[in-house]
C-alpha cells in the first residue's frame, strides 16, 4: 500500500476482426477490436493493467487522452488514492481545464475508465483478490466511499446505498458458494453478426448449443426482410424455449424501431437492443412502453455515456435490461455507482461484454452484483473472440462464466500479442500493410 | 466550387488567462482559453478557418482528433461536399470506426465542429457572403439539405423545418435592414466572474453600462453567501429595471439547485444557468418547474453535447433558454437543426459566447435566427476577451453586436497571434515558461 505510481504506459493495440467481419452490426460494419492498453508501473513488485474498448480508427486518440490524464496519476501513492477513492475520481474526471472536453464523456471518460480500472487492478493484486472478490468482501460504507454520488444524488444517497448493501450481507457466502459451483449465466452474441451469411449462422447456433449456450443474440436494423429470415432461422435452430435478444446498435429513428420491433415480435425477442440514439433517454422510454404489450423489453447501456444518463433512463422506465460496460463508464468506481442505482429500481443488470476483454473485465461486476446487490442471476454477454491475448482468459463451461480465481481484474495482455498488435509499428500489423490486406491510416 | 481540399492544418492554440482569473466560474477555476485552430487548404485561392472551443489542458487531444478526421476530408472536392452536406456530415460523424469514441459527442464531436466550421467558412468566402447571409439568402430547401435529421424525425421533419424558414421568408429584407442599422442585442459576462474582488465587479458594471449594456450575468454556485453579496452589489450597480442573469456552471444537485436560486430569486434573475450536470435533462425539468412560480427560467446548452439532447430539453420544458454553442455541436449544420427545433417549441435561442472567437461566430447564426427562423431578437452574450487575435473581431455598439460584412464565417486568427499562443511553442508561452510563471504540461 506503500506503493507509489512511478510510470504509466499506454499501447495502442488493434486487431484486424474487420477482416472476417466478426463484430459487424448495423452501425458498426467493418470494426477492428481494439484497445487504449494501459500499464501502471509502482515502485513495488505490484503493476496495474487497464483498458478501454475501441473498434479501431480513433484508439490513437484515447491513447492521447490517456497520456494527458496519466499526469495525475503519476507520482501519487496508491494508499492515498484508495484512501479516498472518490475523490481521487473526481479529481480524474474533473480536472480543471480537461473536464471541458468531456465532461464526463466519450474520448476524455474512455480514457479515464482505462486508468481507472487499472488502479483497481493494483488494489486486488494487493490484497490477492479476484477484483469481484475485492468487492465482495468490503464493508458497504469503504465501498459506497469509492463512488462519486455528484448528480445522482436526486436518485441515490450513499446511505442508502450502504443501506442496499448491508440488507444482502446475509446470504452471501450461500451465493458465493452457489456462483463456485454452477458458474454465472451467459449468452452468445457469436452465431448472428450482420455479415455473415446464413448458413454459418445455422452452423453456428447447433455449435453454441452443442456447448450448453440456451441465450442467443442476433444483430437486426438494417433490411426488415434479412432480419425475419435471420430470426426464423436461429428459431429453427434454437426452438421456441430458449432466449432469444435482438439488437439493432442504434439504426432506428423513435418510432421507425416501434414498427420494426412490431414485425420481429412473432420471434418472441426478450429485448431490443440499442434501437435508436444512446443519448435518446425519451426516445427510449417511448419505445419501452409501446412495445410493452408485445412482451418486448428495452436493453442499452454500452455506448450510455455515464451514470447520469443511466439515471435519467432508469427513472423514466427507458430501460427494462441495464446494459453497463467496465470501459465506457469511468471504470469501476462509476459501475459501482450504476449497480445500485439500478438494484434500487429492481432493473437487471446484463452487461455489455465482447470487443477486446470486455468479458474478462465485467464478468468480475457481474458476480459482485449477484453476490452483494441484487442476489439474482442475470445474463451476460459472451463473445468468443480475441480471448487467446489475455494471461487469464475468461472460461465458459455449458454456457456459464466460471468464477475467476487469481488476484487482479483479468485484464492482463500477453506480451507477445501486445508486440504483434501494436498499432501501426507490431508485426502483425506490418505483415497486413506488406501483404496489402490493409492500409495503414 | 471546383476546388479540392488539399491540406488540414491543425494548431493548438492557447492563452494564459488562468494568470487573471479571467473566465473563472464556479467550476472552471483557471481555465486558460484556448482553441484548435483549423486551416483548410485548396487548390484555389479560398482557404478555410474553423476552431473549436477549450479551456486548456486536453486541446492537444481535440487537436489529435481532428488530424484523424482530417483524412475524410482531404482529397474531397468542394462540390461534392456543399452538393450534399448532411451526408458528408453524416460521413464525418458517423465514421465506420471512429463513431465508437462518441458518438456525436465529447472531444470528436469538438474537433468535428471545428472542420465543418471550416468548411462553412470556405462556402461562405466562395460565394462571397459573411456566413449569416449566406444562410439567409438560401432557399429553404437547400438549407434544410444541410441538416442530418438522424434521431429528431420524431420531433421535426424536413418539411416542417422548410415549413418554418418558408413562413418567415415575407419580412425577411425589412429584419435584415432593422439588423443592419440596430445590431444585434447583447448581454455581459465580463463584470461578474467568480475570481473578480467586489470592487471590480462594481467598476465593471459602472463601465458596462456607459458603454450601453443593458444586460448582466453574473456567476454563482460556490457560496450563497458570497452569491448574495455579488448580486447585491450588482442590483446597486444597475438598478431593479435592467437585465440580470445567474450561472452556476454546473455545480449543483438537482435539489440542491433548487433551494440555492429561491434565495437568489429575489434579485430577479431572468434565468440560471446550468445548475446541475449538462446532461440531466430529467433534473432541467424538474428545476424548471420548481422556479417557474419565482419566474427564475433554465438556461443550458453549452455543453450540451449534440441534437438528441436538445431534442429531449425542448421536449421536456427543461430549458426556457437555449443556449447553443458554435463549436460544442457539430458546426454549423447541426446548429441549424437546434435553432429549427427551438423555433418549434417557441423557446428563444440565447448562444453561449466568450472564450476564443465563440463570439465572432455565434453571432452570425442569431442573426440567422432573426432573420430567417424566430423573426424575434433575443439575446447573446458577449466576453470581450481574446477578440484582438482576430482579424474581423466582433463590433459591439451601445450593447449590440453590429452586423460582421466580410466574406466568410469571421474565424480567422492573426498569424502572428497563433504564432505567439501556439502551445507550448509560441513565443508567447516560451517566455512565460522562461519566466517560471506557467509550468509546461
Amino acid at each position: 500500500m506503500d506503493a507509489q505510481i512511478t510510470a504509466c504506459f499506454v499501447r495502442d493495440i488493434r486487431f484486424p476482426t474487420s477482416l472476417d467481419l466478426h463484430g459487424s452490426d448495423a452501425m458498426n460494419r467493418q470494426p477492428d477490436y481494439s484497445c487504449s492498453f494501459v500499464q501502471l508501473k509502482t515502485d513495488s513488485e505490484y503493476e496495474g493493467n487497464g483498458f478501454t474498448f475501441t473498434v479501431g480508427r480513433g484508439n490513437e486518440i484515447v491513447c492521447c487522452a490517456v497520456e494527458a490524464l496519466s499526469k495525475l496519476v503519476i507520482g501519487t501513492k496508491v494508499k492515498d488514492i484508495l484512501d479516498d477513492f472518490a475523490s481521487f475520481w473526481r479529481r480524474l474526471t474533473s480536472e480543471d481545464q480537461m473536464r471541458w472536453i468531456g465532461p464526463e464523456k466519450g474520448v476524455i471518460h474512455l480514457a479515464t475508465a482505462a486508468i481507472v480500472n487499472a488502479l483497481w487492478d493494483i488494489w486486488a493484486k494487493i490484497e490477492g483478490k479476484p477484483l469481484w472478490k475485492l468487492l465482495t468482501d468490503m464493508e458497504p460504507e469503504k465501498l459506497v466511499s469509492t463512488i462519486d454520488f455528484r448528480y445522482i444524488y436526486d436518485v441515490l444517497t450513499p446511505d442508502e446505498a450502504i443501506e442496499i448493501l448491508k440488507e444482502m450481507q446475509r446470504d452471501k457466502s450461500k451465493r458465493e458458494k452457489y456462483i463456485f459451483k454452477e458458474g454465472y449465466p451467459a449468452y452468445t452474441t457469436s452465431c448472428g453478426w450482420l455479415g455473415y451469411p446464413d448458413e454459418k449462422i445455422r452452423q453456428l447456433c447447433k455449435e453454441a448449443i452443442t456447448k450448453g449456450f440456451t441465450q442467443f443474440k442476433v444483430k437486426v436494423g438494417s433490411n426488415i426482410d434479412d432480419d425475419i429470415r435471420r430470426c426464423h432461422i436461429i428459431r429453427e435452430e434454437i426452438g421456441p424455449e430458449k432466449i432469444l435478444m435482438t439488437d439493432a446498435n442504434q439504426k432506428w429513428e423513435v418510432q421507425e424501431s416501434i414498427e420494426w420491433m412490431k414485425k420481429l415480435a412473432v420471434f418472441k425477442p426478450v429485448w431490443i437492443e440499442e434501437p435508436t440514439s444512446p443519448d435518446d433517454v425519451l426516445g427510449h422510454s417511448t419505445i419501452s412502453k409501446a412495445l410493452k404489450p408485445y412482451n418486448v423489453g428495452v436493453a442499452t447501456g454500452e455506448q450510455c455515456q455515464n451514470r447520469v444518463l443511466f439515471k435519467q433512463f432508469l427513472q423514466m422506465e427507458a430501460m427494462q435490461f441495464c446494459q453497463i460496460d467496465a470501459c465506457r463508464l469511468g471504470g469501476v468506481n462509476e459501475n459501482l455507482a450504476v449497480i445500485l442505482m439500478a438494484a434500487k429500481f429492481d432493473v437487471p443488470v446484463c452487461p455489455h461484454a465482447g470487443g477486446v476483454g470486455l468479458c474478462e473485465l465485467v464478468q468480475h461486476l457481474s458476480i459482485f452484483d449477484y453476490i452483494s446487490v441484487s442476489g439474482k442471476l442475470r445474463v451476460l454477454e459472451y463473445v468468443d473472440h480475441l480471448h487467446e491475448h489475455f494471461k487469464e482468459p475468461v472460461i465458459i463451461r455449458n454456457g456459464n462464466y466460471q468464477v475467476p480465481l487469481n488476484p487482479g481484474y483479468s485484464a492482463e495482455m500477453k506480451e507477445e500479442s501486445l508486440n504483434q498488435y501494436e498499432y501501426p509499428k507490431g508485426s502483425k500489423w506490418q505483415e497486413l500493410f506488406a501483404g496489402g490486406f490493409l492500409k495503414q491510416d
